[in-house]
């Protein structure tokens, strides 16, 4: 169909986003256009074998390199950028994750202050095989090897911050930025709140599959060749990311500990029912305290990211942020038939 | 089959435990046996309407009655006792929720001790419709009304504690008690360390159904007729509450903060395959980080209470707890034969 | 004077309490009772030298061995029970501490699970110089000595928790028991809500001194011979412990995370001003944002500890708990005529 | 003396910064420069009485004004910045302090997300005593007034950030800023390692006097002349804030939960008794845990800050930071009797 508009966008090596903020935009996007864009790992592509070690050949702050800003039309503080994922496919047939010294769940960090040596660096070099759609494990210290499936997904996605802020993209926080939830994958659309002029949306950190939690702090990392669909609503504010899928909408929190995570995305989804499904506060408090899923997202990052999930079949038939998910589906159907 | 041995208990009014440890063993039971027994809700069946606030109809701390504890023969500090939970089926055809005064995830509480009034008591009914398996939630403060799947499940299991401990039935930890996942559902067997000699085990809190970290503090809370299989790994120590399904392995922690409920369960789930399966500490670490599920049980408990979840499939074959999962899932198998 | 009544008691190796709670009382005595008892070390007097590890020498649960418990004769749920510290004076010339394995602030624990290995297990003998009050540390690895001062305290003292509940003298909580904080030295009287009839009182964990977090999980340990006096306040509820000198008010928090026993803490303070010096809730907030100490008590144990300390001479001239403060420093000073 | 540099800055209204990072430096110091400043009080001056609610008169994000910052000439990333303060005196004779609504310690917030309505928003003025050093709390609701002790400090103090990051002046973390700790008080020197060529220093957020852990949010808040004196240590990393006074080295963590910026500032201790003293490791752990004071500094901001505080008398003599403290004490001393 002639309305779709579609831009393509492939970063050069010197052109990513360390930060989310504090970055000139790359490229203007009208509300409505496909952006097929390609993303580079979080490790900037520099992990290619098992003797790549991340403190070895990485070099701080540059990872995580985002592709973007987009600078959104007409987007302002107040409103709401919707981001639909149409389509997130490995853009290599390997993958790579590691242990990273003082970074992860289970071990001393940089704020988990011990007095323990930092666990070995040790890289796992992960075979994708896109046909078949999965990934393969293998053991460095054994001879165990397994196929898991594939599921890709985007660790990092988010706008500029509020507060004149800049943060890493190693960040995740009510700008969205690195949540790492599995939920992030294709068919959903994620709502981010602008928090300043042309919001500056970027994305990147692909996963060809991530166990809930990141609990080692890497997932299995791969470049990524990714279409969303961009959209805004105006006048619609998000405090923080919010997903929805077909079937579900869902909130996120990032904070520490895991438990204020886990409150504000359990405190947003109390407050959506309350206001846009016209449920009473502590009727909806109920409602999600027996219908929610809280799938982890990580306990990993400079914040901790919680989701509380709920299908739409249980609630209200109403929809939300004027059912820009059914019209990005539909945008995301006419482009698929445009490609064929 | 003439194997199975099968013994009902069905405790009388005075006769529930309110703690673990510290309480007579009700019944002996032999390795092997079946259990057919009755758990009263976690209000001791006084919330029976709208008009029952907790504050007024339960006394503290007669709360969350556990039905036992049995006195495994044989069991010894060391060892294991395995629960295979036969069946949970809710005994009345109506449910309890409600909120609770400074008790909840959204909440003030005690120990999250703020300057604000406590949020309204409001008791919620919900009806339990078992040959369609749903449970009706209706709105107390508008019109809203929607069916739920049944999913019956004990939020309670426990061993008397470690290190001469006497603890209240609503606290979960690593003697198992309050945990409040809705993993513990039919079908899946439960293992906890032995802490003293029968173990003491005793279980309660019936669940018609419950969203992931039970975000009120009360799910839908109804007296249940249950059935379990009941079985002792000699020699096999269980540091934390682990449960497998006929598809997967699970490990929990429970601890406050929330985080360090999730690290004490990834832990052990490296831990676990390590040991019982033959990985590397690291290559477990790293198959954990991209392979587990980890969904949250409770975050309202006085220890918050997270599970990891691992797909057996993806795991090199062995047994764990000398498969005692698919011998206990033989002995409910001759159990519901014998009951036709 | 001949009012004062005066009981030693001098347990026997088998005569220690290893919980509060679950403990037949040793002694009853009468409100206003002068205690001489002694007590042993946190490691029931096991570890005397640098070769004594914990792992080795010590059997757990056998750890913290405490003096009681003590029947207050006429103490009843809701009232409450002073004891105040005539004197603490250390039993030996020695004190031991020492790291123990997953144990402490500065390493993975039992409950902060991490994938590192235990950090080495080192004891310290340190020499206490009870004439001119210091005791000495000096370096296992490399010559550095240095005489601290002698600031003798309890890190132990509670009574019999609440609902139905036995707890191992290890934990801090409402109740009281091993809250590690320097401010229990002679000259305090702390107040502890009663639980159960007789209060059943115990104390131990002596520390020639402690630093303020008591961050290696063991302070400065020894045996003491120690004087108390133990009075009773009817029908004067007190939900968290609460500590007075001549100079201050203090409260107290044991919970998890940190911020949590903080909240306690602070929110008990702000309580105490509303309730018993007739400040409004938020004017007391206020002064006590300006005006409060919060020095650490422990960040080791299955509760971390946190005090709120406020000058008396910025508060309303008012008794609180009737005066008992003073009347047992008066109790005190006749004592200590006695003994002249 | 004709040595010291002195530069006057006292900002225009326009002239602020808002965060660390981010900003043009206003002015460019050499190292030993003398440097005299004006701060705004953290409401930027809008509250001037009791009628002026944070919510009406404030304007988000521009809370906290910060005076500078300074480009330090020499300063690159791997030195160390020392800012000792030489005098900081309430430029005005009366201080503002407020509830804020969702913020505080013992009230719901953004993060610690809740059902519960605000608390109510009210101001308290208090009035200054130049000259007998007392600030007067009065209540607002009663009749209560109390004079304490003026103890005027910096709330903020810090650098431009690492990883490209600019942070609102409301952040504590590893380059300073809102600490919050009354430890920075005239007589100290605070020590902050560079991330960006010339550090790019501001300070702001005076304080007439404030409680440890600023537990309802906001300080006793005025407008400050201050007097520091800036030098440089090349070549010496400091991986977070550290403070000397004459008698006490002390040691920051700024994170969340509290128990890791606890856990920060004693492992810092820990590692600076390590490398600057020659203590084995775990040999400054236990002299840390028997020796360390850990007064609270907030319990409110982004990031809760701990502090760790040993006395230097009881560490072998040694210069840290080559000896700067006493330099700028003497910097500090010639700077005063110029000004007699």
């Amino acid at each position: 169909m002639s309305e779709v508009e579609i831009l393509e966008y492939r970063p050069e090596p010197g052109e990513y986003a360390w930060t989310f903020g504090g970055v000139a935009p790359v490229r203007r996007v009208r509300p409505g256009t496909v952006l097929e864009v390609w993303t580079e790992d979080c490790f900037a592509g520099r992990v290619r074998s098992e003797r790549d070690l991340v403190s070895e050949v990485c070099e701080f702050p540059f990872l995580n390199p985002q592709t973007g800003p987009f600078y959104v039309e007409g987007a302002e503080p107040g409103d709401t950028v919707a981001v639909h994922f149409v389509s997130i496919e490995p853009a290599r047939d390997w993958a790579a994750s590691t242990t990273v010294p003082l970074f992860g769940a289970l071990t001393a960090t940089h704020t988990t202050a011990l007095l323990h040596e930092p666990l070995p660096e040790v890289v796992w070099m992960w075979r994708l095989d896109r046909a078949n759609r999965t990934c393969r494990f293998e053991a460095r210290n054994g001879s165990w090897a397994v196929d898991l499936p594939m599921d890709p997904m985007h660790g990092t996605l988010g706008v500029a911050p509020a507060n004149l802020e800049v943060r890493s993209a190693l960040v995740p926080d009510a700008f969205g930025g690195n949540m790492d939830t599995p939920e992030l994958r294709a068919g959903v659309t994620c709502y981010l709140g602008v928090n300043v002029p042309g919001a500056l949306l970027s994305l990147g950190d692909g996963h060809a599959r991530q166990g809930e939690g990141e609990t080692c702090g890497v997932a299995v990392e791969c470049a990524m060749d990714t279409v969303i669909a961009v959209d805004l609503v105006k006048g619609a504010p998000c405090p923080w990311p919010r997903i929805e899928s077909d079937t579900h909408l869902m909130t996120t929190g990032s904070a520490r500990p895991l438990e204020d995570a886990f409150r504000i995305a359990q405190a947003d989804m109390v407050g959506w029912l309350n206001q846009d499904f016209g449920l009473d506060v502590l009727d909806a408090y109920q409602l999600v305290s027996q219908a929610v899923e809280a799938p982890i997202a990580n306990v990993v990052d400079t914040n901790y990211t919680s989701v509380a999930k709920l299908a739409k079949r249980w609630l209200p038939e109403r929809d939300v942020f004027e059912a820009t998910h059914r019209r990005l589906r539909s945008v995301a159907d006419e482009y698929r038939s445009r490609q064929r």
